[in-house]
């Protein structure tokens, strides 16, 4: 046996991108946090999940505690499409839609399903940062697409496409968030999500549209999404209840055309996600949804408009500083003074208890291709209450300046 | 636009071997399920889970419905490392132990981390059908390994591994069920362990251990697991909730050496296995874990030795005809007297309401490998209670006669 050593076996493991890992806060005491796209735990219907989960034990206790479908507890899916009828206007067959353990599960599913080694597939930048690590994780390579206020650039997606198939490469998937994007917050208009559709089905590119948020519109005008817009069946559109009901629950579903739906189902082999809490948050659900999610859009714009205003008053638009109204969502997006130091601030904010990502972290390799990342940073407004909303973003302007020249 | 097709993108997608579908039961009314390994409803804590439940919405709700930890809830990880003080003497340390969407899960990581398009990947023949999917769907080859009533043959493993490496093969994983095989029933003694052990260490290949019903262990004495035996880190285990408490709650874990638990965890980016149910399974497991096991072990076993009783009764040993007496686990792999037609008995089963699960579903290529497959079928006892298991096999006895030349 001298000789062997298995972390040889191990070493021979895939390993994703050392590009996608993001500069970590210190794990100081956090008083304010504004890092992670947490829920609002007071906004959580304890008593009703309990009562829910009563009811199913008592009514459906073999099904939930049993193996179920691999495409999800079909009352569920059903309720999923009334959801998208109730809010959008758009009617979707339950036979479209597949339950997942969280939209997380529905990203890793589509990639599975969709991408090999060393295919390329672009994202926006900035983008999701958990979908980072996912795609790197199979090995693509990830190419960003600039942006403006009004989501991804269109002619640029274009031109990235093509340059990357003159180069042999396979352009499989373009991963966007066009409503309340993470982290910058924009909302794509409808022309340019058209335009955006022309482009993907003149190229052949699947789209992965990821939207946690589009039910949580604080102003603004409703714009349908891609997957509502796209006439070639070439969009999967991910939904999920953790931002509606509850992120603990790993409740998420992919919604998309038959052949994108089989291709999913061919490597998904997980004993059908939860049937137990598949049937909780049905019941609850089929009971609470509209009035909930009218409850919490309250909830989150209240919010939003908090960390608006004290970001006006306590970090301001000067020297460069700056960020987008967000119509909806969870996050803001916050370009610092020119004359702020990104590694200071962190140490700033830590001592001062305020947590958020650095821009870093939402781009894949951001030191040679997006070196500007390190000028932003992204606050959740999600988590904490209006006040300490107002206490944090005051302790973060003090932190800017403590760590400006 | 025109010319454009979506197919050709999605067609482009990963595709399982077709090697690996199994024939399948026409989907007539079943009145004896014998088909899947669905655990007893009559066991499951209908009202200790409510009850749970409602206990982990007051105490700890927040953090039940937002989102965990990657490698899992701390205190159920405890709750699994005291399960295996309290079952088999063994030391585990909660940072062994990675929490997962049941052991499917667990073993759809360990695939993932470690194995790339083209290798080779070893199971048993037969094997669960189930990870024949998933080790085909990430697209390794599979190389089946015979068994004898011991478990699989140690000297034909290390030939195969050599034959493969001479072909310039890297062979990455052995993939077993060495207590209770699921479908063969057999358990490898403690001497063949060891010889195994010597094998992988030798050769290089880390191993996946599924234990998915060792806890449930109807006769015999208590054999330690390849992990437990293991010196060099080189096994991943695999362990569920899904045979003792309810697969619909969809929790399952693996443990391993912090090498194999560091590969894994850099491949899961789910969110945390889900924070709800596994506070509910915390919640009751910490009180009842001891006694529910005792439980199930009296109930699988009446199970058990009905159908072994019938069995000998309704289908006896003659023309070839038998099967391996299971200590334990939920199945029992009946080998067909040879004039019997399997195609036929799919048929004479369904009109009789019997399902079972025709053996070729347990094999990789066994059309071209394994021929003989098709004169095996799996039986499951769990589910049906023992009256039923009775009846039901007296059917089956009379649909062997029939299918009979």
């Amino acid at each position: 046996m001298s000789g062997f050593d298995y972390r040889a076996v191990l070493s021979a493991a895939a390993t994703p991108s050392p590009g996608t890992a993001p500069p970590r806060m210190p794990p100081a005491t956090i008083q304010y946090q504004f890092a992670g796209g947490k829920p609002d735990p007071l906004s959580f219907p304890y008593d009703g999940l309990a009562a829910a989960t009563a009811r199913v034990m008592a009514e459906d206790g073999a099904e939930a505690l049993t193996y179920g479908d691999a495409q999800g507890f079909r009352p569920l899916r059903e309720l999923i499409a009334k959801k998208y009828r109730h809010f959008e206007q758009l009617e979707v067959s339950p036979d479209q839609i597949v339950v997942t353990n969280g939209s997380s599960d529905a990203l890793r599913l589509i990639v599975e399903a969709l991408v090999d080694p060393g295919d390329t597939v672009l994202v926006e930048a900035p983008t999701f940062l958990g979908t980072l690590r996912t795609i790197a994780g199979h090995r693509a390579d990830i190419v960003g697409v600039p942006m403006d206020d009004d989501g991804i650039l269109v002619d640029r997606l274009e031109q990235i496409i093509q340059r990357e198939k003159a180069q042999g490469k396979r352009v499989k998937l373009l991963y966007t968030i066009p409503t309340f994007q993470n982290p910058g917050g924009s909302t794509m208009p409808l022309a340019r999500r058209r335009a955006l559709l022309e482009v993907v089905a003149r190229e052949g590119v699947v789209v992965m549209e990821d939207d946690a948020y589009g039910d949580l519109r604080a102003e603004g005008e409703f714009v349908p999404s891609l997957f509502a817009l796209d006439r070639h069946g070439l969009v999967a559109r991910t939904g999920t209840m953790s931002k509606i009901l509850g992120a603990g629950l790993r409740i998420g579903w992919l919604v998309a055309q038959p052949p994108l739906v089989r291709a999913v189902l061919s490597v998904k082999y997980d004993g059908g996600t939860s049937p137990f809490t598949s049937r909780v948050v049905h019941a609850y659900m089929a009971e609470h949804l509209e009035e909930h999610v009218e409850e919490l859009i309250a909830v989150y714009r209240a919010k939003r408009d908090a960390m608006l205003e004290a970001l006006e008053e306590h970090v301001g638009r000067e020297r460069g500083a700056g960020w987008l109204r967000p119509q909806g969502g969870f996050f803001i997006w916050v370009r610092l003074p020119d004359n702020c130091d990104p590694a200071k601030l962190v140490d700033a904010c830590a001592a001062r208890g305020v947590s958020y990502v650095p821009g870093p972290a939402f781009y894949h390799n951001w030191q040679q291709d997006w070196p500007e990342a390190a000028r932003y940073i992204r606050l959740a407004f999600s988590y904490e209450q209006p006040d300490a909303i107002r206490a944090g973003i005051a302790q973060l302007g003090r932190a800017i300046v403590e760590a400006s020249r």
